[in-house]
C-alpha cells in the first residue's frame, strides 16, 4: 500500500484541527505525555543514536564545519539531557485555564479573563535535534500544536524523534495530529510555511541570523525575530573595577557565539586610566580582541603586551561580533553611555557596573532593553536562568513577549462573560 | 521669519526621544497633564467650535456623505465628552512601574519584571476629532509618545485639539515632542509613517476597514489589525427563546454599524420551528433584512410577513455586513455551529444562548474568540463596557492583546537583575 504523504498545508490544517482538542486536554494528560516522551527516549536511545550517525555520515560527506557538526551530534549523555529536559516541563506550572482578571459588572454580567493556548505554532530549525523535542515538549504543555520544521542534516534523528513523540502523545489520547513533522526537506517548503497565516498562530525560527530574518522579513503570521543581542557593559566612575573585570569577561568569554554575549564595553572616563590597562591584559589572557576608540586607543595602546588592540571601526559599534571580539568606547557621563546604548544596541541585554545606587537605578530605569543588569553578567538573560523553567527563544520583540520566552509566553487569552440575557 | 515644518520621520525621532523622558514621568505630573488638558479643552470650547465648523463647511463643499458629517461635527456636548474622557483616563491606576513578577535566584540576583511603556505609538485615523484626545490622553497616562495622524477632513478641528494637548504637557514638564501632531494632510505620508519602524512601536489604525486592512499589509512595525468582526450567535436546544429573541435584536440592532454587532444566527435544530417565525416577526419590525439557508427559508418562507426574508448567498456567511442585515443557518448540534465559527468566523466577538451550564461551559472553552458570551449580547464587546476604562482598539489578533485594548495593553516589560558581582 502506498500512503500519499500530506501536503505541508494538510499538515498545518490537521495541527490545527487538532489543537482544538490540545486546549481542552487536563494538565494530568499533557503531563502522562511528558513523561511518556522521557521514557521513551530512554527506551528508544539506541534507534535515536543510529539515526543520528547516520545523519553524521551523511554530513560529513557533504563536509559540514566542525562547528556544526558537534552542534547536531547526540551520544549518550545528550539523550539523556533530552528526557529530562521533557520531565522538567511536566513539573512545571500549566498556565492554561489561570484566571487572569475576573470581576462581576454592575449590570450583573461576570467577566473573566482565561489565559488559552495561542493555537498552532510553526517552527524553522537548523542542526540541533534536541530542538525537536524541547519545542514540541513546550508546546504540549502550553497546549498548542506545533508544525516543526528541522535541518535537512539532522532528517533522520528529527523524525525518530517526532515519531516517540508523536507516539507518546496518542498512548495518553492527544490527537497525534497536535504534532506535525514536516518530513519532505524541500527547502520551498519554508517559504509555503510562512504563508500558512490561516493554520499558524505564530512562527518561531530557531538558528542563524539570516534564518531569523528570513521568517521576520516572509512570514505572514507573527513571528519571533528575538536573537540578535548587541549587548553593552557600561562601566560607571564608580564601578568596582575588579568585580567590573570578572563580569565582563564571564560575559564575553563564556560563550561568545551566543546572543547574550556582551559586545561592547562603554567605559566612565573617570576610570577609564585605571581600567583599561588591566582590560587589555585579561583579555590578553583570554585571547579576546579588542577594538577601541581614538581616546582608549591612547591609553591602551601604551600598555599592550599580548594583547590584541586595534582602532575600532564605525561599524564595530552596533555589531553582534558572535566571536571573542569586543568593542571599548570611553563616554564622558552615564548619559552619554546610554545615548550610545539607545542608538547602537538591539534592545536586548543591556549591564551597568556600578556601586551608585542612584545611577543603577536610572540606569535600569531608563534603557530600554528587555533585560538590564546591575553589577552582574548579561550571559544571565536566558529562560533557564531566569527561573522560568525553559525557553522557546529570546525576543527583542516589544510585543506580546520580550525577553526569555517561557512556557506563559506562547500563549494567550480570552475574555469569558456570562449573563442571564443581559442587552445593552 | 519662517519655519520650515519638520519632516515626518523627524516628528517620529522627536517623539522617541521625548518618549524616554516621558516614561519616567510619575503618575501626578501625569494626571496633572489629563486635568490640564480637560480644563484647556473647556476653556477653548468655541476655538474648537469655530475650526470644526470650517471644516464642515469645506467637508460641505466636497460633498461628504451625511454619515461621514456627522461623525466629524462637535456641539457642546461632544467638547464637553472630551474632556470628561481626559478627567476619566487621570482617574484610572496608572499602569506604568506595576511590578509583574520578582524572585531572588539561588545565586543571589534580584529578578524582577516591571511594566514600562512600549515606546511611541503612531495612529493613522479618519473623521471622528475626539480620537486625537482620546488616544492622546491614553498614551500620556501609559507614558507612551505619540504620532497622530487624523483625517484631511477634520484637519482644522484636529490642530486646535493636538494644539491643547501640547500646551497642557509642556505645563507640567513633559516635553511637548511627546505629542506629535502631523500636520500635512498629503497622503503619501501614510506610507512613509508605516516605514518608521525605527521610531514608531505599534501602528494603530482607526477608521474604514480598508485602512485597517492597508496599514496591516503596509506597516514595518507591529499594528493593530482588529476591528473586523464577524459575530456569530448561536440559539441552543435548551435556549430560553424570549431572551434570545431579545439578545439578537440588541445585538443587531442597536448599532450594526460597529465592529461587535452580530452577523450570523446559528440556530438549533430543535428549536427553529418554534424560534425563527418569532425572528422573523421581530427582525421585520426592525426593518433588518435576514438572509437565511434552505432549511430555515422552508420554514421562515410560509410565515414571512412583513419580514424581509431571502435565501442566503454562499458569501453571507463569514461577511461583516455592519448594516441592518444578518444571515441565518440551521445547525444539528452544537458541534456543527461550533465548527460553523471556526471556519467563518474573525475570532472577534461570539454568543451562545442556552440553559444549559454544561453546553455553555463547552461552548466558552471551545469557541477561539477574543469574547466569547453566554446568555448576553456581542455588542458589550467593549473596553468602557469591560471596565477598562477606555479603549485604544479591538484587537483580533491573538499574540500581544485580544479584544478590547486599553491602558496595560499599549505597554509593555523588561527584567531588572540586580545582582553584587555574579558571574555564570
Amino acid at each position: 500500500m502506498t500512503l500519499t504523504s500530506p501536503t505541508i498545508q494538510e499538515q498545518g490544517k490537521a495541527a490545527s484541527t487538532a489543537a482544538r482538542r490540545l486546549a481542552a486536554t487536563s494538565t494530568e494528560v499533557k503531563n502522562a505525555a511528558l513523561i511518556g516522551i522521557a521514557e521513551s527516549i530512554e527506551a528508544n536511545r539506541k534507534s535515536i543514536l543510529r539515526a543520528n550517525e547516520q545523519d553524521l555520515e551523511t554530513a560529513k560527506r557533504y563536509g559540514l564545519d566542525f562547528h556544526m557538526m558537534d552542534r547536531m551530534t547526540l551520544n549518550n549523555a545528550r539523550v539523556k539531557d533530552m528526557a529530562d529536559a521533557a520531565r522538567n516541563i511536566a513539573a512545571l506550572e500549566d498556565p492554561i485555564g489561570e484566571t487572569l482578571e475576573k470581576r462581576d459588572l454592575p449590570n450583573g454580567l461576570n467577566l473573566e479573563q482565561v489565559r488559552v493556548p495561542l493555537g498552532v505554532i510553526g517552527v524553522i530549525y537548523e542542526s540541533r535535534p534536541n530542538v525537536t523535542i524541547d519545542i514540541a515538549t513546550l508546546c504540549l504543555k502550553s497546549g498548542n500544536g506545533v508544525v516543526l520544521r528541522g535541518g535537512k542534516e539532522c532528517i533522520l534523528t528529527n523524525t525518530v524523534l517526532a515519531g516517540i513523540v508523536k507516539n507518546a502523545i496518542e498512548e495518553v489520547g492527544i490527537p497525534r495530529g497536535a504534532v506535525q513533522f514536516v518530513e519532505s526537506t524541500d527547502r520551498a517548503l519554508v517559504k509555503e510555511m510562512l504563508e500558512m497565516d490561516d493554520s499558524i498562530d505564530l512562527m518561531i525560527p530557531r538558528g542563524s541570523a539570516e534564518l531569523v530574518k528570513f521568517v521576520g522579513q516572509n512570514a505572514k503570521m507573527p513571528a519571533i525575530t528575538g536573537g540578535v543581542g548587541v549587548c553593552h557593559t557600561y562601566i560607571d566612575a564608580d564601578a568596582n573595577l575588579d568585580s567590573a573585570l570578572k563580569i565582563v569577561v564571564n560575559a564575553k568569554a563564556k560563550r561568545p557565539t551566543v546572543c547574550n554575549a556582551l559586545d561592547t564595553i562603554l567605559v566612565h572616563q573617570g576610570v577609564a586610566r585605571e581600567f583599561l590597562p588591566s582590560l587589555a591584559f585579561e583579555f590578553g589572557l583570554h585571547d579576546i580582541e579588542l577594538r577601541v576608540d581614538g581616546r582608549a586607543m591612547s591609553i591602551m595602546g601604551a600598555v599592550v603586551d599580548g594583547a590584541k588592540v586595534s582602532s575600532a571601526q564605525s561599524d564595530d559599534f552596533g555589531t553582534e561580533f558572535l566571536a571573542l571580539i569586543a568593542s571599548v568606547k570611553i563616554v564622558d557621563s552615564m548619559e552619554e553611555a546610554m545615548e550610545h546604548i539607545a542608538e547602537f544596541g538591539s534592545k536586548h541585554s543591556e549591564a551597568i557596573i556600578s556601586e551608585n545606587t542612584e545611577a543603577i537605578e536610572q540606569f535600569l530605569n531608563e534603557v530600554d532593553s528587555g533585560a538590564v543588569f546591575a553589577n552582574t553578567s548579561t550571559y544571565f538573560n536566558d529562560g533557564a536562568q531566569f527561573g522560568l523553567g525553559a525557553e522557546v527563544a529570546i525576543s527583542t520583540n516589544k510585543l506580546h513577549a520580550r525577553g526569555p520566552m517561557g512556557l506563559k509566553e506562547i500563549t494567550t487569552y480570552k475574555w469569558k462573560v456570562r449573563g442571564q440575557g443581559q442587552v445593552r
